[in-house]
């Protein structure tokens, strides 16, 4: 089949790859319609990851189950379904608990794991034609059959859930107001997920003018931060006070104030500032506990400057960690299927498979006003 | 009336101060019976605050009402109350919600006040023979009349109330294993109080060996951390795995494991170690914002570095602040009345309010075994 | 001053009584310029409570400041103001606990005080050109200056916060599906308040077709009992499951599904029959423990036949009682400031308080489309 | 293999039926060391119910695994495990949910599956030497090897979870009053939780002697409700306010106060009457929605006279159900292995399997203090 498939920094080509096969009775084979690019897939991209020529892309993935393993009891051939970017068991204490991203079976020595991205165990990625999904009948979420909502659903996968999560662990509840740091695909999803909780005021902070309008369109508040100290200004609209909730949607690789270099604790400390005493963060923005490209020392061992001495006097709390989807898509995917929820219109390209090449470049460097790109394999084209 | 005066770093002095008076309708006068000194208090009579000679110290606060204002529904004369340590209106939006250590209206430009503690507003100390109570309906918690449990009760304004919440913002929960860093008398009440919430297996990690034993008596494993890395001795005795949650009762003036000199941010990142993906942590333990006393420029301004990156990685979850003591006085009370609590065991000295002195200097030094202490005025000695 | 008094069933006048005054230093006196008729009220106007002639109507009240008492903090002559219609001491155990419907201390012996209603204590009610609040630091809701939104705030001291605490006793959380009993005031803000709170399916249902007509403009599904069993009705729309949530905004005074008699336990067994397993059920309709009129011995006890085998079956929970109108009023009145709530929709008549009497007559008779009045004293309608 | 088969009223009998067999990837073959009876299984031996003859019992199961299906992934042979008594599918909304009891997969038509009894689907009773167990990575829990707590980890498949679930569902919390109706198995296991969990006082309802006696040793406080109406006596005991948290652990097998006849609703009433306003009621007490052995017309279709009038008024909540024993056993199971927690307590009778018709006989009757049977297979017993 065809994949797309890492070669070095800045390059990724589409060519044939072994087929998935089912190799346990609770594996499902995907036949892939929809998988999206990820800003996390840039990490990769970009070189500044341990990912090793030959890795298969692709963690939000949509298809047709086409094959089911002889313990799969609620999936047939067939079936529409989307899953999660995280794989997981089902079983386990984390699983159990709801905190299906940190997973103890799937990934032997880790906390979590997930197709198509570097140590996080051996799971294909699905920017494909097939897709293997273990656990299936945990791992799959149905869909309606068709095609209807189909760039809404291969959202379900990571970035509308992601950006929910980062809500629910700031705990936004009906009449809050919320400050979301970053108004990428993930950020926008947050303040997205915020109006659809009962937010009152929701702030977004960015500095690309077309993301920003994007905040607007929505009902979110725009704050461009490099025309003042963001703080400053979501406090001058909040009666100096600050809101009720923050949510950090870049993690360690954020601009500082001037956007000239990064500053990776900048948007952390700014939370914290804006934030009102009692608040709570979100953070569903990636920090990683080693960074090659960091700008010093500590940084390069995720060790950050926080602001813990303000954040303790406010009496904050703060929520970290990477989204576990499966604790939110089926209440999303009934948003969508209800009509009350529309996450595709972050979406600004949707391109066959084959054009991955040029879909990462383009998103990569955020030309053509590209916020988020679906890739089609040639069968979903042709149907 | 004779009250402990802080005079310079090192010293403070009992002597004559005005009368406190009944100033608004919802003051309550309190005949001060009992009255604890607080690791808090060390902090200014260490003079590492801007805390300036004249202050009356005193924030753990038990007596008799004297006299109450014309407002006041609930409370007589002779009511024998403890109040939090917090002083708090009972009507601004953080008292609302349970957030009593922010009010936002007894300390204005400020979020919380206190009694006799620098920057915590105009309200003096209780380490006197009288106290003015404002808002006294809601400050003050009722207790049984007569003199039983004197010294558990005492404990209700602040520390037992102030482990337990490290408890709280950790969420322990029946069946848990849980790290407590620190086994001064806050840490010693984090321990007790995770036992009391039903935790499997406590763990407390201190250098000091009379504290490490009374951990052992009330039921929790003791860690030594001059031994080895508390974390990995945690792990040892929990497959490897770590501990469910974590508490760190020790803040900013942590000790480096060689016990020789302080590392502010020591403990919270052991505590991102000890504890397990997806656990939590509880931050009763101080941090400030400003600390001019700090070993470097970043932790001057309250900016530590922290393992933020290690703490995404295993979603953990953090709350901090000071307690807010109402939210649990109540109950921790119900439980020393029903005899299935008695945190007094942390107190090692009871003394005339006239030995202030020498109680201050045997508890900075640590000296006589001295883990906590209760002054008591000259008239409820006669009594 | 002018005031709306009860003279016997099926009438009330206008009258002039004694002005209210400051009794205690925690009172304000509010000049009214907005009140409204509830339902309950209708009880009482219909004669089937025990309400004698005489007693001041009017819990719904919304005015400006005229007086403080001494002890009062936050509040000066010329605030605008909405209060609750609970009383409620802000200090008490169930105060402190958010569940100022069940206050201790202001009707003593009972839990719960309300203002102009039988057996709530000695609080006279607001349909009144002045009205005396006690504890008013804590009674009172600071609103933006000026008229805007008068008739979307006036709502905020019952019917819209006793809807939406339907939902919170249901814990209505986003993508669920929830089934409203009744399309009358309350039933119409606990169906807007669980599309507010991100519901994804809410039906309503009622026989009334202007009522359903409402709930279908804001988004719910209607569904009119008298077509067929509204279960029967709902899971066809559910594929046969039932809902997540179910909110009972009927009450006692339910009708049968034959539209003819009082079947007093009607709703309760249908949201039982409704919701699916594990579902919970928010009952802020009005059960009582003695009714006279009741249709058979046990009913006039309260005492009402459920279906308790199959609650148990199911495994559903349940959440009654009266709101807690503190617990919501704040947030939903910053949800009505950012423009994002307009309750209003649900008013049907402003009217001059001297029209009491016609406008008491239009809502039980509900006549003229009446489905809620908001009187305006005289002085109110002059500015 | 030998299991206990049902034979008619009455009568149970040892005899030899088909061994199990794995019939699907993920099941395993359980070898039973110990297997409890439970007071459910007397409703069956009673006749009772539609249980036809040759059903064979057992719900509360433990062994050893002897053979693993193709799929499953975290079972070995030689493993210690046991069994929820819920059969549960892990993937089902319900079981994401954490709503085990309610499973919708494994029982077509219904919401919950469990062993060895009527209705609940095709899974043959652990009455015996072998049990299939499906779903297995999912519906076992792991317990140390050896044969240590044996009689305390058989209780973790249903009545330590249950009398623990009964607390839950009334959220139990450190230094509440809780009253428990019912001092059989459940009702102390209820007790016991409502310690473990931190209630200050906790009162048990019963008539008979050696029930309240063991309430009184784990520090319960008995209450015999033939002395006095038992809301009465507990009202003595609290200031006249009554508990804040209530469990049913009787449900409608309950008898009256006279002890002479069965009335299905008088422990509910009775539960709102004791638990004062704003209280919570656990029910995890068993009421069904069809009973043919019931006192009325409409008991018999599972509706009771319930106050609910009452219930609104004091702004009660109320939760049902069975147990979700997957919610709680892990939990249980570590406070049994860190020497917290000893359930067994409860268990007055250890027998071989052989002797299981003479055991039913007993427990039924309650002859020789009978409080709970144990049965061990014979090979258990060689061990």
């Amino acid at each position: 089949m065809k994949a797309v498939v890492y070669e070095k920094p800045f390059s990724v080509t589409v060519r044939d790859v072994d087929d998935p096969r089912i190799q346990h009775p609770n594996d499902v084979l995907v036949r892939v319609t929809s998988t999206a690019i990820c800003g996390s897939d840039l990490h990769m991209y970009e070189g500044r990851t341990a990912a090793e020529p030959g890795i298969v892309f692709g963690h939000e993935n949509l298809g047709i189950v086409e094959e089911a393993g002889s313990g799969v009891a609620s999936l047939a051939e067939g079936d529409r379904v989307v899953m999660p970017f995280n794989v997981a068991c089902g079983f386990c204490k984390n699983c159990l608990a709801g905190e299906t991203g940190f997973c103890l079976t799937v990934n032997p020595g880790f906390a979590g794991g997930a197709y198509g991205y570097v140590a996080m165990g051996p799971y294909k990625g699905g920017q494909a034609e097939l897709l293997r999904v273990p656990f299936a009948d945990f791992n799959c979420l149905k869909l309606p059959p068709g095609e209807q909502h189909e760039a809404d659903f291969v959202l379900l996968a990571d970035i509308f859930p992601t950006g929910y999560h980062g809500c629910e662990l700031a705990q936004v509840s009906p009449g809050e107001s919320v400050a979301v740091y970053g108004a990428g695909p993930v950020g926008l999803m947050a303040a997205y997920s915020a109006l659809l909780r009962g937010a009152s005021m929701v702030f977004c902070v960015d500095r690309v003018p077309e993301r920003l309008a994007k905040a607007g369109q929505i009902g979110a508040i725009p704050v461009d931060f490099t025309e003042d100290d963001p703080a400053v200004q979501i406090k001058r609209q909040t009666k100096g006070e600050g809101t009720d909730k923050g949510v950090d949607a870049v993690g360690y690789q954020a601009q500082a104030h001037d956007a000239r270099h990064e500053e990776p604790g900048v948007v952390l400390n700014a939370l914290v500032e804006t934030v009102r005493p009692t608040g709570r963060l979100g953070v569903p923005g990636l920090y990683v506990p080693s960074d090659p490209g960091a700008p010093d020392e500590h940084a390069k061992r995720g060790r950050l400057l926080v602001s813990i001495g303000k954040m303790f006097e406010k009496g904050q709390k703060m929520g970290t960690g990477q989204c576990n989807v499966k604790r939110y898509n089926r209440q999303l995917r009934d948003l969508i299927i209800a009509g009350r929820a529309e996450p595709s219109f972050v979406v600004s390209h949707e391109l066959p498979l084959d054009q991955a090449p040029e879909a990462y470049e383009m998103f990569d460097k955020r030309i053509e006003g590209c916020t988020k790109v679906v890739l089609h394999p040639g069968h979903a084209l042709a149907a």
